[in-house]
């Protein structure tokens, strides 16, 4: 399918199958692209498995950046390490990597800090190229197609930072630990590094999708004691209670607002909320259900629409607490591996969440799936 | 200047002055009106000294609560217990009090929680009454005039629940330490409790009065390396540094966005940052100066116009936390005499917030003062 790169001299130009957006929301497209050689401190991964999150979805609809196409979306993957850019010592090729869609580069004032993920060298990337040149590393006739994240794995290889990826064991399941490359990390990370819930106390979930269902794991295996899932789909119940959640509340269903039946049942609000929609008005919703005093909500969804939250000020005079994280606060090369350790060790559950398991061919269902909200997670699995 | 009760029945109604305000914005007239005795569990208080806080000055103008005029303002103030209610142990006739606009009945969920300052049973009373019978103490001309926060400091005499009440030593300056009963308190807690400020850190404090400069305080206690005061009244710049303000910004000065200028001298933004303006447009600004991955925002301001509070998602998620609270996160029994006996012990500083000593006659000036933002505190001087 591709034509490898000789693995005595350094490495050549790689032509191989990507799903190439030509425009925001246009079907992709298989595309013969050319994937250049990794640049200093960068490899190039041939991808096993990528899933599909719903910000790549977004980020496909959105209108907002038309001179970024065509563009290649994904960044939920994992690969084998297929060359290395000069300079690169912590990768062999043939190494197992997740890539990660925020890096680390362990040297700036923000990684150095040991509180934040923000790397301020290989931070969320927005210009679709690559953090240190600004170009990108896909053509296709010619022409450069741009990167998503500086990631872009809906690719049979790809070539990302060094700072961005993350190494593997070699007998971790591929096909699902890349889910660990963004959602269900998200989801735990948000629970454990944000809120930091504690055993006993009550948590309310808006949106269970694999973020939300992640949140819900991660707050039963912290001890919490009750845990609301809110969804507007009452099939998502079932998978709820599977993930911990022991009460579940649809807002269709009921004639007053959620957050007046969260407090009712909560005696006051819950000790902690979380927003797993990716919709500003959940957020204030959220924070409504939470308690006086010491409430703590939690926002990691990308809006699809408007981008401003609104809260009325009294519900943070009274004691609230509004945060946000990307990728739950973890720091990528720092602790994803520990959470690769507990996937392997069997404490957390990561296989539950995917769905439907696509073929390469077909990564537009897997699109599809996701906009009709008939999916957790679709695994795209590459040809190998 | 008034009937005091005899002191071997119980106590009976009093006739003393008090400042009424009979619309919103009018005038106070000082009126001849009744105090009724203390109810179960209730103090009456003869006031010694009475600051003029903000919101005194925000809830009198405001034309939201028509129906709760006349009425007697004031909160921040200190005096003597002039007689108890039923069932009172806790203090007797003759000791010194601060009052304060929450109370703590240390029995209900919040109380017993220790995280949190918001009493179910004594909260924050908006409706012009006592908690326990929802009724009032004022009467005159025979027609009931409605309370302020439970408190009700402008009057000879008041009546307060005895938990809205904390004894202080008969040494300490009643004149003085009236400011402890909120704006300091509030300011310092934001501080402590609320962002918990780390040594060596940097803050912004949007709003230099008494709330923000009591935050300066606080930060200059904590160890702050850099405290960088907000305030579009220059003349404040003085004022600031005696309190620990390291770098002063007047925004109209500036040709460009305040928070742009914090991040560039704090090489991307502020640690904490304290809105004290009462401006939900402000907080949005104070959320944009402080650093990703690690910034918290507190909001301590009651708005005067706008209630709600807005923010781009995209602060949030790059790890910024918002939060807010009353009374600085105080408890007000279980925490404040640890104040008074810091100010006691001039470990804090309050007398030189106090830039105007007035008689009780004249306290019309005081709200023409804090209108015009021509003062810090102005204490009011009851007749003695």
């Amino acid at each position: 399918m591709a034509a490898a790169a000789a693995s005595s001299s350094p490495p050549a130009a790689i032509t191989c199958r990507a799903a190439v957006a030509w425009g925001p929301g246009q079907p992709l497209v298989m595309e013969e692209v050319e994937v250049a050689p990794p640049g200093p401190m960068e490899i190039r991964v041939k991808v096993v498995s990528t899933s599909v999150c719903r910000s790549d979805v977004t980020a496909w609809q959105s209108k907002a950046q038309p001179d970024l196409f065509p563009r290649v979306f994904g960044h939920e993957a994992s690969g084998v390490v297929e060359s290395v850019g000069e300079g690169v010592t912590e990768f062999q090729v043939g190494d197992h990597v997740l890539t990660v869609f925020i890096g680390e580069c362990k040297s700036c004032k923000h990684c150095v800090s040991g509180k934040s993920n923000m790397c301020q060298k290989l931070g969320l990337e927005r210009k679709g190229v690559m953090h240190s040149d600004q170009k990108t590393r896909f053509s296709a006739k010619g022409k450069p197609v741009y990167h998503y994240c500086a990631v872009s794995s809906f690719s049979e290889y790809t070539v990302v930072h060094s700072g961005c990826a993350v190494k593997v064991g070699l007998t971790v399941p591929m096909d699902r630990v890349c889910l660990l490359s963004c959602g269900v990390s998200a989801g735990l990370g948000a629970v454990w590094n944000v809120a930091n819930v504690s055993k006993g106390s009550s948590v309310a979930i808006f949106g269970l999708g694999t973020v939300g269902l992640s949140v819900a794991q991660g707050a039963k295996l912290r001890g919490a004691s009750k845990i609301i899932g809110v969804d507007t789909n009452s099939e998502k119940q079932e998978k709820g209670k599977s993930f911990g959640v022991t009460d579940f509340i649809n807002p269709d269903e009921l004639t007053e607002p959620v957050q007046q039946v969260i407090k009712r049942i909560t005696d006051g609000g819950v000790d902690y909320s979380f927003e797993c929609v990716g919709d500003t008005g959940v957020v204030s919703t959220a924070l409504q259900s939470c308690s006086d005093g010491w409430g703590v909500t939690v926002t990691l969804g990308v809006p699809k629409t408007k981008p401003e939250v609104s809260a009325h000020y009294a519900f943070l005079l009274s004691g609230r607490t509004l945060k946000g994280s990307l990728f739950g606060g973890w720091r990528p090369k720092s602790d994803l591996p520990s959470l690769v350790d507990k996937y392997a060790d069997k404490e957390i559950q990561v296989d539950g969440l995917v769905t439907h398991d696509i073929p390469f061919s077909e990564i537009n269902k897997a699109l599809e799936l996701m906009l009709e909200n008939k999916c957790l997670r679709c695994v795209i699995h590459m040809p190998q």
